[in-house]
């Protein structure tokens, strides 16, 4: 057999030869005595070890404020993260003390009262529990008969309620706001394009498929296009208004024009709060519009959806309800520990049929542990999935979802705040209206040229940071370098931001006072 | 403008005028005197329920051979996990008894000594720690300048040294297999179709692109074909050997038929124990066919891929190392908590390439948060990602490598000592050759109709489960249903397969008698 020859080029050996080897004769030594396992020898050695760890993680929690929001990796811990895979074990003590020693003083920073970098959320001490909790049970979450799919179920059954979806939606919880876009668009592209996708592949429809969206939409929504087949020309990103909003009459000209050129339009995405200035566009116009052209209405609301929990915010992102599929994360604005994010998707049956594939191993029980509370678990990218719903259950549980209506009014409320500060600060510029909880802006005393400002806002930013003072992070509005505060931060208080415009003027002086 | 018009017909109100609403005037209010946050008023009474928690898991995870395998969610769980999202909290600690009450006692099982359902991996108690202290970090993975970064890229290389692939190249801790598969094939998908499928999209090819693997390869690999719009028909399932191996002189008068047919082959992938059987196939075969060809040679690695750990075993994946991409989890024969994946790219450029977006607010940085170690994290759909590489970092380091070696052989061990059981238990039949962890066997005693097999061994299954003896899952070959068992658990010894065989026997007598 060709194979055979082939294998015998690179090894020396047959296939067959290897396997006798491992063989030994059929002898294999199953009896070789005593096994050995991963438990701990001393269970009670073991308890007060993870007893110690929660001590140490309560106190991280609780001291937060104390903390520098952020502070560069040291040269020890640089050298210590270097060097060849661990032959021998050191045991989960010692692993444990390294941990303490060159992994917890270099956190990202998100727990930090000043950590408004990149929309990350903050976590919670609870949050934190029910990570542990799941981890120590193991389950899989949605595939089996168990209290996990229970969780889960319910986690979605919430958020239909709480954005306005019907109980009857599909959904599933996912890594992030990313992998989220990815299904909804997934789903989209699979019901709209006209022919099986799923069965005879993109190459078989000849025509292009786009999807729209504003130039503001999340890189996720491309990166999603990329993965799809429908590349970056799949794309079309459209103009926005002076608020950072889609401009439907350039969406409405967009689609025109790809028509009358034979691309055909499948999608149209709407951003709840875009990542560089909180923008929200008019998903009810939106929504009217893909109705009449028959194309499938995505929201990315990867915070902003969330505006839905505040009877204030709503009517911001009235039109929510009539997504086809939005997706959002509960590690930003529900301040849940990383990662969990969520999509919603209006037909069930659509959901399903883009993510079923045939197995042999997946048969249907009507008892047991494989008897599914739900038909199918084919909703997502995954097979496997960890039990992440039960840090969000006992999150919106613990809380309740009034407090997170009152919360992301005070996250709103202190983007306000920070607005008011900046504007009544001589030597900063603010770059964008506030409508939600992002507020961009840079510091441009009179007589820095344009050419100088970008550089000099750029060394603010580094040496908030590197003092462990803030963590904003940044963005490009017009072409401009701006400091960028996303505030989806249970621990923040206005003081922070007090702190944060002082420091970054005196910081600013500084700079200038160096050249 | 026509957006206005649009908007009015919905609602009544222009988005501007829903806008000023919220605005109140300008005057959101900002003043509203006291701000709250979601930190526990009392750190210490929070500290004394974490301390309950803590115990409750270490015993949970001490006990776990004395809890049932398995048991069906009561009803009065059942009912609980229905009702409307709740306005108000009822505090951390109601919520922790709530999980005592109607989440811990119905875990999926994965923890049990003898769970050998969907290949489902163990977890260990250092895990379980290991996920509180990165869940209390909140830190995210591989975006940003701090220890995740460094205890990922550590992980990622010690998997490269452990497998053989060189330090140069590329990976990325994934949810699982399912989407490291995703990612290995997008790669390979973009490497090989032959023009820039990131920006032009597949409808711009023209031509049927193709993989091939055995027809006993995992379902995600088809369901990654649909995600990334190659379609089902963009998978061709080859026949297999009688040990359940790709067949080569199949896979090559394949491609070349499909190759005269003007359908582009791009990828073959190869299985380093199948789901099914643990079937590996002649990978050293593969590597050579996919390099004459110019093909993309992905290997499905899910559990298999361990086995190069154990000296013993080594030989039988040989050609691993010659992979383009490799996709394998830690939550299987790792012993990780749910959930971590991974997949190794040797083509740095390529892998970075299929997953790169523009995107405004990642700009570069000398110093700082966002002074990435590595240029781009632009290597999976996610963007944020949790820090589930510091549970596979603590594991490896706290256990070592070699042991994990001897627990890999220590459950092939367990596989032969069962098959060696079932061939000598006269009613009992085993369905494949057992080469690595996974055993198929069924009760199939004298004088019971081949049609009646299937039903009969179904029930027997169920009633295992039910019962809390054990949780195996179950498979089709050639067509039969047979019992599976798959043995990626730290926590088995030998005795529970004893256990196991009685029981299948015992029921298996029990039902013929009912009947």
């Amino acid at each position: 057999m060709a194979s055979t020859t082939v294998a015998r080029k690179q090894t020396g050996r047959t296939w067959e030869e290897r396997e006798d080897e491992v063989r030994v004769g059929g002898e294999f030594p199953f009896d070789a005595g005593i096994e050995e396992g991963l438990d701990p020898a001393d269970w009670e050695e073991f308890r007060r070890l993870a007893h110690r760890m929660v001590d140490r993680m309560v106190d991280f929690q609780r001291d937060a404020r104390k903390a520098r929001a952020w502070q560069p990796v040291s040269e020890g811990a640089e050298e210590f993260f270097v060097g060849a895979a661990p032959r021998a074990g050191v045991g989960a003590e010692r692993v444990y003390e390294e941990f303490e020693r060159y992994v917890l003083p270099y956190p990202t920073g998100t727990f930090h009262p000043r950590f408004w970098g990149w929309v990350g959320g903050t976590g919670t001490g609870l949050g934190m529990m029910a990570d542990l909790l799941a981890a120590g049970l193991n389950s899989t979450a949605g595939q089996f008969n168990d209290s996990a799919a229970r969780v889960e179920r319910q986690v979605l059954d919430w958020m239909k309620e709480a954005l306005g979806f019907p109980q009857e939606a599909s959904g599933i919880l996912t890594s992030g706001g990313s992998v989220a876009n990815l299904v909804g668009l997934a789903v989209g592209r699979d019901a709209i394009a006209g022919y099986d996708v799923t069965q005879e592949g993109l190459s078989a429809g000849g025509e292009q498929l786009r999807l729209y969206a504003s130039e503001q939409v999340h890189s996720s929504v491309v990166k999603s296009a990329q993965l799809l087949g429908l590349g970056r020309a799949g794309v079309r990103l459209l103009p926005v208004d002076d608020h950072f909003r889609l401009r439907m009459d350039a969406l409405a000209a967009a689609v025109a024009a790809d028509r009358r050129r034979g691309v055909r339009p499948f999608a149209v995405v709407g951003n709840a709060g875009t990542v560089n200035t909180g923008a929200v566009d008019d998903l009810t116009a939106l929504a009217d519009f893909a109705a009449e052209q028959g194309l499938w209405f995505h929201i990315d609301g990867a915070f902003g959806a969330l505006a839905a929990l505040s009877p204030k915010l709503r009517p911001l992102v009235l039109g929510l309800e009539r997504a086809d599929s939005i997706a959002f994360d509960f590690h930003k604005w529900l301040y849940v520990n990383y990662e969990a994010g969520c999509v919603l998707v209006r037909d069930r049956a659509a959901h399903r049929r883009s993510f079923t594939a045939p197995a042999d191993y997946l048969d249907v029980f009507p008892r047991g542990t494989a008897a599914q509370p739900d038909p199918t678990d084919s909703r997502g990218p995954q097979l496997s999935r960890g039990f992440k719903a039960l840090k969000v259950w006992m999150t919106l549980r613990g809380y309740g979802l009034d407090t997170f209506g009152r919360m992301v009014d005070q996250n709103v409320a202190q983007a306000r705040y920070l607005s008011r500060r900046i504007d009544e600060t001589p030597d900063l510029e603010r770059a964008c209206p506030v409508m939600l909880n992002v507020v961009c802006f840079r510091f441009a005393p009179a007589g820095v040229t344009p050419a100088r400002l970008d550089a000099l806002n750029k060394e603010i930013l580094m040496r908030l940071q590197e003092r462990g003072i803030a963590v904003p992070s940044s963005t490009r509005l017009h072409g401009d370098f701006v400091i960028r505060v996303a505030i989806t931060n249970q621990r923040s208080r206005r003081e922070d931001f007090d702190t944060l415009v002082d420091a970054v003027v005196r910081i600013g002086n500084e700079i200038l006072a160096e050249t």
